[in-house]
């Protein structure tokens, strides 16, 4: 049984792939139009759509109502006909953003008649593996779309009909009015077929988890595939000597209750020990108001008498709370301050407020995060906010893609050589004709 | 005793994370002095290095007349005066190279006084496991101070008092004439630390193998560490219906016999049907001349009677010969050429050589390689030939870096936000600020 599974996903996966390869020759144009053929199949397929939904949601309250599924998830993968609406807009919206394909990132003449062009191409297949979130199936299909990628969708249990209606009308889409193979977007549903999924590292080119750490954590300890994500947030602002109080207050104040669950919410602040005395009633006071707990470094406790705050234990400066939750610390100065961000940050983004601009360059040049900011909420920290259109995921990475992931981070590169019959002898030894190697930027 | 030796190597891994953390405030200027200052220092130290090589070079040859080393492996660990002079100078020239690292790839005002720009930095700690190569230690040790990397080198066996002496030099050169920490340039010697090398995948960033492809399948499967480099280059070379016989002739014969060994040499060989009876007899006669084998498909047989040519199994389409033995296979067109490379080729280089521009457009955008060539041979492929002027190795992966590495390919990025205090929160809701998100390229 097991056998017959695995062959079945990786017969879906290479026919994936070779979807993959034939969509490589359609047009810009030819792929806009299939996002439409999208929307319009998922437009006239809304109602059998909600009503597969219906049936996963009934399913889920009666866990709930078990005990088996926390009541939160309920919100999560609720889809109402507001939320399709603004899904199926997605899809439109993806159509309109700039082609990423065909792109020439460099151009270099070699010789006379011998031009190289570094052109962006797709990156094969995706594998996106994702939680309780309807909307991440129309998301991530259509940026495959758009990118010329196929992608290969395993949802959440909790969401499974809803996310077979969706994908059922997206391949009917493709198939019946486009040239485009169904294949370039394939659903699994079974829970043991992920880990034949992961296995495919010589057919997936990358994998996306959406959702919980843990699936994150799962599934970089199961592939050897390339993958794009990030496990962590723990974000840091580091409140200067040469910081605006006020600044500093509505910065962290935003970055901490806006979104606390967000991964660019704030989870620890650096307070330099200069101001130390002065700014930390005033945030205390700030986060009281605001309902935000801190918990404290020994001396930001001894600097703060008669607080309420509790001492943060060594291996909790690592912990991204995900709640309005703040730890403070007192730091001799930017030195410090970057030092505990090495040691202790997970690289996502980290800031600092100074009106001091040598501060900030030596800050932005030496924390070495996917965001350095200046004087603004980590929260910024986002596709939508960055101007990409939209987002893949956050990658904390270092290599490929870093920081939020728009549809650039869908591609790779190729070198395209054309000539009229160069041998590369003749560029060697004593007689050897010069390369020119003039680039146009 | 392993426990001690696993410490030993973290520790001088994460001295050498550290000294990249402090190697990314120096300036380019710095850098390049120091690596002036190594080149001076190398020049010093000839003598004794030469000396550190004669001795490998004398076991080494005790090892080949016992018939425990391979021959040819001598020439290729040899140092000579003019070869060391060589590695000096190309110290020199990457210190003239463009500084890769700072450079603005994109910059965004994402609304007035909030600019968003994406920076090139280094990417961190680098291990390099390499083979006989004393090259390899100035020319991956000079790359990583210019973009401001730390490595971590482990060269074979056969060349270590070599590289020994060469890596002491370095070393010496950073702590007595700059202010870089010489944890930046760190050797390491036994086989036993190479496989502990591998598992510090929470501190190295990238892993870089130089060698026989034995070397790089055996760092790819012990390592979770994302690894640059290739283990095969199966070069196509697909010669169309509408291809000049002449030039396709001397592209096959450059591309198969200037350098074999090399990983873009050509190894398949596909004919056009409506051209194989014309074209073969000249290609097998080109061949013989040149001294290369054919081997072929069971029609390329058929089609010259009385060849010599034996027949290919299936297998042996994916195979690297590196060495003067040519595939040949005949095919029905443009289509069947470019699904032959999707299943038997490497990615690496596939080139065609026709005179039809619209099949050329096709093949360059269907080919999924990391080179695709129109008539030029494919022993282009090559960093320095591409104008890189430094080249790190080859890479076929998709992710990061692809094809000949450069310097580039030694950096990530990151995202630079300067503000002046501004807030998520108050560009969402009923009365948002919006986003100007104007691009300047």
């Amino acid at each position: 049984m097991k056998a017959a599974v695995s062959e079945s996903v990786r017969s879906l996966a290479v026919a994936a792939k070779q979807a993959a390869r034939e969509i490589s020759a359609a047009s810009v144009a030819e792929r806009n139009q299939a996002l439409e053929a999208v929307a319009q199949e998922l437009e006239r397929e809304a109602g059998a759509i909600l009503e597969a939904h219906a049936e996963d949601l009934r399913e889920a309250q009666a866990e709930v109502t078990r005990g088996e599924l926390a009541r939160v998830l309920l919100e999560r993968l609720a889809l109402s006909p507001a939320k399709l609406d603004s899904m199926i807009a997605g899809v439109r919206a993806v159509a309109k953003l700039p082609d990423p394909i065909g792109r020439v990132l460099e151009r270099t003449t070699l010789d006379t008649g011998l031009e190289l062009e570094k052109v962006s191409c797709p990156l094969g297949l995706l594998a996106v593996i994702f939680e309780a979130r309807p909307e991440a199936v129309t998301q991530i299909s259509s940026l495959a779309v758009k990118s010329a990628n196929a992608v290969i969708l395993k949802p959440g249990r909790e969401v499974a009909r809803t996310a077979g209606a969706l994908v059922a009308a997206m391949r009917r889409a493709l198939r019946t009015h486009t040239a485009i193979p169904e294949a370039l977007v394939t659903g699994i549903q079974e829970r043991a077929e992920v880990d034949e999924l992961l296995g495919l590292d010589d057919v997936v080119d990358l994998v996306i988890p959406r959702g919980s750490y843990a699936l994150v954590r799962h599934v970089q300890a199961h592939t050897r595939i390339p993958l794009l994500g990030h496990s962590e947030g723990v974000c840091h602002i580091y409140v200067d000597g040469a910081a605006d109080f006020a600044m500093a207050l509505e910065i962290i104040d935003d970055a901490k209750t806006d979104y606390p669950a967000a991964c660019n919410a704030v989870e620890t602040v650096l307070v330099c020990r200069d101001i130390a005395a002065s700014f930390l009633p005033a945030l205390a006071e700030r986060m009281r108001a605001r309902g935000v707990r801190l918990r404290g470094s020994r001396e930001a406790i001894g600097t703060l008498p008669g607080t309420s705050m509790e001492l943060v234990a060594e291996e909790e400066w690592h912990t991204e709370y995900g709640d309005l939750i703040l730890a403070v610390k007192v730091v001799g100065g930017l030195g410090e301050a970057i030092e505990h961000i090495a040691r202790y940050g997970s690289a996502h983004t980290d800031a600092i407020v100074t009106e001091d601009a040598e501060a900030a360059k030596i800050f932005l040049a030496q924390v070495d995060s996917a965001g350095v900011f200046h004087n603004a909420s980590t929260r910024f920290s986002d596709g939508y906010r960055y101007g990409f259109g939209a987002e893949v995921g956050i990658s904390t990475s270092r290599l490929h893609a870093r920081g939020p992931v728009g549809l650039a981070g869908l591609t790779t590169y190729k070198y395209v050589l054309r000539g009229g019959g160069q041998v590369a002898r003749d560029y060697q030894g004593p007689a050897a004709k010069a390369f020119v190697h003039r680039r146009h930027d």
